[in-house]
């Protein structure tokens, strides 16, 4: 059976990958990373994720970001509230952490690498993050080329590896809507920035607001459960 | 004064490769990683060349590599020794970590960003390394492409970021010739994959091999402490 890296928040997005790789028919390798989150909700979204989508296997790489500084994620920042316009501007936002995906990606070579296998899922999408420089499909491209001249596989064996970004071109209406066609079960996933204490979202950062027009598009409820 | 990120392990090729840093008049922000290396000596070593070379900053990333296994650096294989035409060949060796110059990269680009600085010096090179696939000016090539497309600074400032190899064309007794006139005091360096528990190198391993072949070729004494 062939055998994928996935990238695993915990998160709608990278759940939604995770099952589109399912589909495909690979069997899966889940990565998350712990990395100096503000809470750990989001690790525990991803192990139920995990186990639901009947990955073969779920590893956390602890890293910590927080070294370095720079992101209302990582850093003493406030989380930006209430603000949908400006989260779907093309603006670079506050949350972003330097070099995320990056780091996250090198990771995932690293375990295909010793692992053998040729192939990495990533649930980015290039419509609703495009604030994010590494959220766009050219930086993806040039990920992938450098990937292949880093790795024994790719100089070796001749074999491509090739980094899967089922979401990349998808709204986020439109990736709840495939991920509900594909049995993802959203009660499981986690995106708010700024959770109450027993996990509940707080309906109101960013990633919160997106998820919930996501969903009022697609037509469907948000089954995660929400503060108010 | 222009900042740069100069990854630092503590061996004898970063250690010239930071003094090249300095030479060229940059602040340097010194970053080691401590992943799960058989033995801290290494780190103890980065810190000392740190100081010496009056590095501004010196953080270590502390990641676990062993998660992966894969390397006889990070897993529990054996090191091979007295095999200096081995250690000098086309040949992937078995102490080739999965991915690990991508996965120091990508922090050195993280930390790049948050201090708001293009430049990163790696000391690899090509002749001696060259069995390794992430020593490659190609790889380099692809990787500064890559960090380009990746960062808030490429994406928003216009100003190029540079991986700078100042070794990659050097042999080992050049960059020891070099080292030599730029001042640095290679007793504090450390190179060795299997030292003893006081720190003394082996002598036998690849990597005190080639050391040493580099020094004779150089007509200079090592002054490492070594077991024998």
């Amino acid at each position: 059976m062939k055998r994928a890296v996935c990238l695993l928040s915990g998160g709608l997005d990278s759940a939604t990958a995770l099952a589109f790789a399912r589909r495909d028919g690979y069997a899966c390798y889940a990565l998350s990373f712990d990395y100096g989150q503000r809470h750990r909700i989001e690790l525990e979204a991803a192990a139920r994720v995990a186990r639901s989508l009947g990955a073969v296997e779920h590893k956390t790489v602890v890293i910590d970001l927080r070294l370095f500084g720079g992101s209302a994620l990582t850093a003493d920042i406030a989380v930006p509230k209430d603000r949908l316009a400006a989260a779907m501007s093309q603006d670079i936002p506050i949350t972003y952490v330097p070099a995320r995906n990056t780091i996250f990606l090198s990771f995932a070579l690293a375990w295909a690498e010793v692992l053998g296998c040729f192939d990495i899922f990533i649930g980015i999408n290039a419509v609703d993050y495009s604030g994010y420089p590494d959220c766009r499909p050219a930086y993806i491209a040039a990920f992938e080329r450098m990937a292949n001249l880093a790795t024994r596989a790719g100089v070796e064996s001749g074999h491509e590896l090739t980094i899967h970004t089922p979401l990349i071109a998808l709204s986020k209406a439109e990736i709840i809507r495939a991920g509900l066609a594909l049995g993802v079960d959203y009660s499981l996933t986690h995106s708010c920035y700024d959770p109450a204490a027993d996990g509940r979202a707080c309906g109101h950062c960013d990633s919160c607001l997106l998820r919930l027009a996501g969903f009022a598009a697609a037509g469907a409820a948000d089954p995660a459960p929400y503060r108010q």
